[in-house]
């Protein structure tokens, strides 16, 4: 049976530094809530508060109290406590949870399955359409995305959620939920709340600070089953996350991409350190243990790829690449004249396989 | 103490079918190779020889011997029995070891240690290129690189061991050693038997047939301490050679890349039952333990990356690819004009980073 807080009695206590759950917990087993904080500094003193600590019991920051009241009012902005029905169990096993969070949006969203998704915010192009595609893909089957709502790889899986459903992902952000960092996710903030939920442990009018972004990253896992790194450099925000996750027990998963391109090479060192490699949805979701039967997600790739081997032109197909290849390049590669790799091309595009991009052609993707 | 037989002897025996190496060595723990080889039909069913066995040893097939024959009396041709100190330790020990080995060029490199790289015949270029990068750097280290001499792939690892060095790569091919498949590998094939070697277990005058290539594979990995799978479909006969070395104790190794690209879904597969992902030689050389002490080779990744990071143009330079990216492109994606564009590339381009190419710009390889 967990103790029951108010709004003010969590301000009062999240205001003292480095006082866990587990400290909390402690206390109160000796003690009322009520008996905590108006002990004397003396009986604190007893029960080994520090100096620091019991300055901040005694007299806590109540302009930033109110402030924090003063949010609480608005409609959609909630306090949830870290013994509330609606603080995930899977948050409060991991090893510092945090005491409170502020909510913004649907905060009975954080009881669901989730699966965090992060990755570089200078994802390339593929990147961020695989991060698009596995967040919605994962968000049909069930799964709540979450993510840190930071530029590239986090702003791809929140979009690719919400195509999926609109209360399908939480954002975990390190700053207080009064202000959107950064500000050109604006708009994203906005989509979020109306049915998903953005959440920090920062009080309202908290700036975003260097320091606050691990202690975010540890949410974002914790909040989690499993975390998947979409594209990720070395070093990079995203391996911390990773690094949380197994800690806390959680699967790791890493999508991995050319060897040549530094953007992947932090997902390479997360699979040599023994995350999963995945290529596909399903894989997550087999791991997982999947949503209720079948799957009606893609094909599986083994089946997709002997389609591949039935088209034609193969010599000409194997040299378009996935991203821009040029005529000329074409012409080069396969030694063919260029209005035969014309026709071919023209051939292979009405089968959808290939498209014109400027400069060029590319491969189209297999799903 | 192993047994010492004769050529003829060797030959004798390898016409005789499913003879396999721990049968013959049975039959020499009872008696000597010559009452083998002369005992009449009785003494040979008392000996559990089946019929074919019987009828194979009492009239050998002559003409094949005399092929044989003729074809070892060339410059550079051999024949390596099982029992012979140049058969190597390794490929007797496998499940099926070949009882003979027709050798063209430097039989004493079969000793050596090598690890064998193995992909698609369809690579594309980047898989080409990686083949070719892999096996000089690990041939440089002492390795012997040993693949089957098929298009792709294969031919990239041996033409990039013989451009660390002559003797360092050994081809294990599916045909007689009197002919060369495919066709267009005469050349490929002349430089290799130079200083390196080319190895079958098949009769000279045997031709390619698809039964072949799987004992081809067994051989490959058999011979070598670990598989490098470099680029390879699903299905593909690459993943065979992975799963003889997984069978036969050897590490595999291989090499991610787009989870958009067919022709690395064989890898991923791979990687996901356990084979270890690289991404350089380094990554190869640590798990084989090196050869001795320090390594020449690239500088590891994560020192890289952080240079990367320092260069100037970050967000022009995220979006140029490994591959051809239009100036158009670029103006897109980046939102700036055309000029300011061209003026950081041309920036980008004396440092190094990025390279002009037919249709646009490229980004550099690492290394």
């Amino acid at each position: 049976m967990l103790p029951s807080l108010s709004v003010v009695q969590y301000l009062l206590l999240a205001g003292v530094p480095r006082f866990s759950v587990q400290r909390l917990q402690a206390a109160l087993s000796h003690c009322s809530i009520d008996q905590l904080l108006s002990a004397d500094e003396t009986q604190l003193q007893a029960w080994q508060f520090s100096p620091q600590q019991i300055s901040a019991l005694r007299q806590p920051n109540q302009a930033r109290i109110n402030l924090a009241l003063a949010w609480l009012e608005q409609s959609d902005c909630h306090l949830i406590g870290c013994f509330d029905a609606l603080y995930p169990e899977c948050l409060r096993n991991i090893q510092r949870p945090p005491l409170l969070l502020f909510v913004r949006g649907n905060p009975a969203l954080l009881a669901k399955p989730q699966l965090a998704m992060v990755g570089s915010r200078h994802a390339g192009l593929s990147g961020l359409n695989h991060a698009k595609d596995f967040a919605q893909q994962l968000a049909q089957q069930g799964l709540t995305i979450t993510s840190g709502m930071a530029l590239g790889i986090d702003a791809a899986a929140h979009k690719g959620a919400l195509l999926a459903r609109p209360d399908a992902t939480i954002a975990v952000v390190a700053t207080g939920l009064d202000r959107v960092y950064p500000k050109r996710h604006q708009q994203l903030a906005h989509e979020i709340v109306q049915q998903g939920a953005i959440v920090s442990e920062f009080w309202p009018g908290t700036a975003a600070k260097a320091n606050h972004f691990p202690r975010r990253n540890r949410i974002i896992s914790g909040l989690s089953q499993a975390v998947l790194v979409v594209q990720a450099g070395l070093p990079s925000g995203s391996l911390l996350t990773a690094n949380y996750a197994a800690e806390q027990g959680r699967d790791v998963f890493a999508v991995p991409g050319s060897i040549d391109d530094p953007l992947h090479a932090g997902c390479h060192h997360l699979i040599q350190q023994g995350a999963k490699l995945v290529t596909s949805p399903v894989d997550i979701m087999e791991e997982l243990g999947g949503f209720g039967g079948q799957s009606p997600l893609a094909l599986p790739a083994v089946e997709q790829n002997m389609q591949e081997q039935d088209l034609p032109y193969r010599q000409l197909l194997d040299n378009v690449s996935y991203e821009t290849t040029s005529i000329d390049e074409l012409v080069l590669s396969t030694q063919q004249p260029v209005d035969a790799v014309l026709a071919q091309l023209t051939e292979l595009e009405i089968l959808g396989v290939v498209a014109v991009v400027p400069g060029g052609y590319v491969k189209l993707r297999r799903n």
